[in-house]
């Protein structure tokens, strides 16, 4: 059950002009689940996209970047899970050349326009036969609205399917912002997370798309861990399919900070989505630092804690247990954190309540085990920090951890 | 249940000349259990610590370094368990300070000889009251035999006491060397762990035995992690009380290295000791990362494998899901890694078993799943990894990850 989020109705999902999903059930590890999407984009879209820094990236990861840097046009994404070919070396790259060599001819487009993403277990080879044959099915329900469908088709260890879709008028003109993604476990994005897709029709010249797409990945999928594994299939992809009424060329037409919002805001939806599903998760957990000396020290501190197994356990038991914010604060790696001057506070944006934890290296004078044990019953809790020495901020979003995740990662695959 | 780890019985744990230890309860935070230690050192002794890094340490933390750093002779240390003084600013040092006061009148020795050491519960306050009326009781039972008693006094969420002795004959004379150790979770020490005491017979001047502290926390307590988390109370501390036949003071002297060996050994007991008995322990791993180029990245990796939720849940449940090894190793922040010269084995040193499992980026070409199986269905496994870049190496001890775990850090406290 994911911490207050249901996944939207089919008819929510606006279509995107120019885009295109179709799934099929090609057995890539289980009988009659759809396990295989494609998603065909037409003539003219852009396509950016920001992938993990895992040095084990998969090799549909190491294709993908290959062919955006080429600058090439892309005419379609593949997309499986089950399998991760990664950590597949040389074999799993041929592998995934191979899936997009019978895409591009099923399609009538070239090899090198399709992008290939894997998401499953890592270190078994991709049953690329069964793969290919799945194609012309996937094919065959080609749909505009195919988003539900895909939505579901890309989750693994997901217990609900995630999928935004945002509409807005700019400058007097619609936009659509359609996307998905996946995830629950081995989540700590560098760079991405595991499976993001988002689409809008509007035009976005690709120098503008390719800033786009790192500036709305640093405030969504970059913000957000399970579990401190980073990935290996990271990929977060965004398509201005150029279909619609809008088009922004060099970022200074009327409306490019409205578009970019809407954008941003649909990431963070996609995002956030993960969190709420992250495997066994009870509550969604924001850890808000601020008063850093720099952006990188307020990440530490905010990781140091969201990665914390005897913070998250606390979170999980609702117990107040909030010495083990401070033990995690005081290890992450600031040598020079004068302790004194941090303050800690629990929040509930739900509730409107705030509570003032610790001060002066301490426990706060005012606190009340009644309330921090109040606060941290509620489903959704943020930990705010300020390290009282500068300006800058960073936010993570994590969730508990809870038997069910044991359950979930002693199980899964076995 | 501890991974292979009994403790020794009473009379397996010598006395060691000049140190005599005492136990009663306090009431600190449960009735009618031991949790208040004290050990007296006679004249003479020479004592070094190492202490945790965290910046949230414990005032007693602070206080033992201040005194350590003044050179004072210390004549006794005052051990409780329950509440760790840990976030609890000036009030907490107050608290210490107290503590050691009563101590030192009750022993008739300065305050300011005395080290304080305190693990439990961060961010409550120290009942002082209570613990300055133990005092006389644990000075009352004070004897060269408490070793056994003490080390089931210090005890919090451990099942198992954790205590080490060694006896030799160096040089023709008789040495002993006897310790204690306690700490199952938030272990990921940075400096020395949770509470490691050891204590010889030997004479051994300050500056060698300062020297002799550092070395052999780095290759003992600095080398476990149950959870990653940095305790705020770690302190291991190393005692020669001078009162038996064999003297160093410069290192020169013959018998020096075999001395050191004998030390070094009983702190890796000592520290191993609560990795087998981490919280929810049931196996307990040896990460062995070689062919680095500096110890540094050697150590990144294997902590990057070591603290991966996703490898250690692996662990728990048998199941060879190895790529999680290999995303873990990507993640390690070794930027420049090339993965196609990454070797990995798992290996139980029980059973002589050895299986390749990944080279050339991906799954090794004569890796069988049921030979990774029954390695991980072994209660002792080291991975190694070879990074195939140059000749430094280090070794990470850790368990693996249970709903115990869970259970007990969700029940913890409350």
């Amino acid at each position: 059950m994911p911490v207050c989020y249901t996944t939207p109705a089919p008819e929510e999902l606006r279509p995107v002009a120019g885009v295109r999903l179709g799934v099929a059930a090609a057995g890539i590890r289980k009988k009659d689940r759809e396990d295989l999407t494609l998603v065909a984009l037409d003539p003219g879209a852009s396509v950016a996209g920001v992938f993990t820094q895992n040095r084990f990236c998969a090799a549909p990861v190491a294709l993908c970047r290959e062919r955006l840097a080429a600058g090439k046009e892309i005419r379609a994404f593949v997309i499986n899970t089950g399998i991760a070919n990664a950590g597949t070396g040389e074999p799993g790259r041929k592998a995934a050349e191979a899936v997009c060599m019978a895409a591009g001819e099923l399609l009538g487009v070239p090899a090198a326009s399709i992008l290939p993403f894997s998401t499953g277990v890592i270190l078994e080879p991709l049953p690329v036969g069964r793969l290919i044959a799945g194609l012309p099915a996937a094919r065959q329900n080609l749909a505009p609205d195919g988003w539900y469908r895909a939505a579901h088709a890309i989750m693994t260890t997901d217990t609900v399917a995630k999928a935004v879709s945002k509409q807005a008028v700019i400058a007097g003109k619609p936009l659509t912002v359609t996307g998905m993604s996946k995830g629950a476990g081995m989540i700590c994005p560098n760079m991405a997370t595991m499976l993001g897709f988002l689409a809008t029709d509007a035009a976005i010249a690709p120098p503008l798309l390719e800033a786009l797409v790192k500036e709305a990945a640093n405030q969504s999928f970059n913000c957000i861990s399970v579990d401190g594994d980073t990935s290996t299939n990271d990929s977060f992809v965004l398509v201005a399919s150029g279909r619609g009424a809008l088009s922004f060329q060099t970022g200074e037409e009327e409306g490019w900070a409205e578009a970019k919002a809407v954008i941003i805001e649909a990431a963070e939806i996609l995002a956030q989505a993960i969190i709420r599903d992250g495997e066994g998760a009870t509550k969604f957990i924001t850890v808000a630092v601020e008063g850093g000396r720099s952006e990188e020290e307020c990440r530490l501190a905010a990781y140091a804690i969201a990665h914390s197994p005897l913070v998250k356990t606390a979170f999980f038991a609702s117990d107040p247990n909030l010495g083990r914010i401070l033990a995690a604060l005081g290890r992450a790696g600031i040598g020079d954190l004068a302790v004194e001057g941090v303050r800690v506070w629990l929040e509930s944006a739900g509730k409107n309540l705030r509570v003032l934890v610790s001060e002066n290296g301490g426990r706060a004078a005012s606190y009340r085990e009644e309330d921090g044990g109040a606060l941290m019953r509620e489903a959704e809790i943020t930990v705010r920090v300020d390290l009282g020495r500068g300006g800058a901020r960073a936010k993570i979003y994590t969730c508990d951890f809870s038997h069910e995740y044991v359950r979930i990662n002693a199980d899964y695959r076995s």
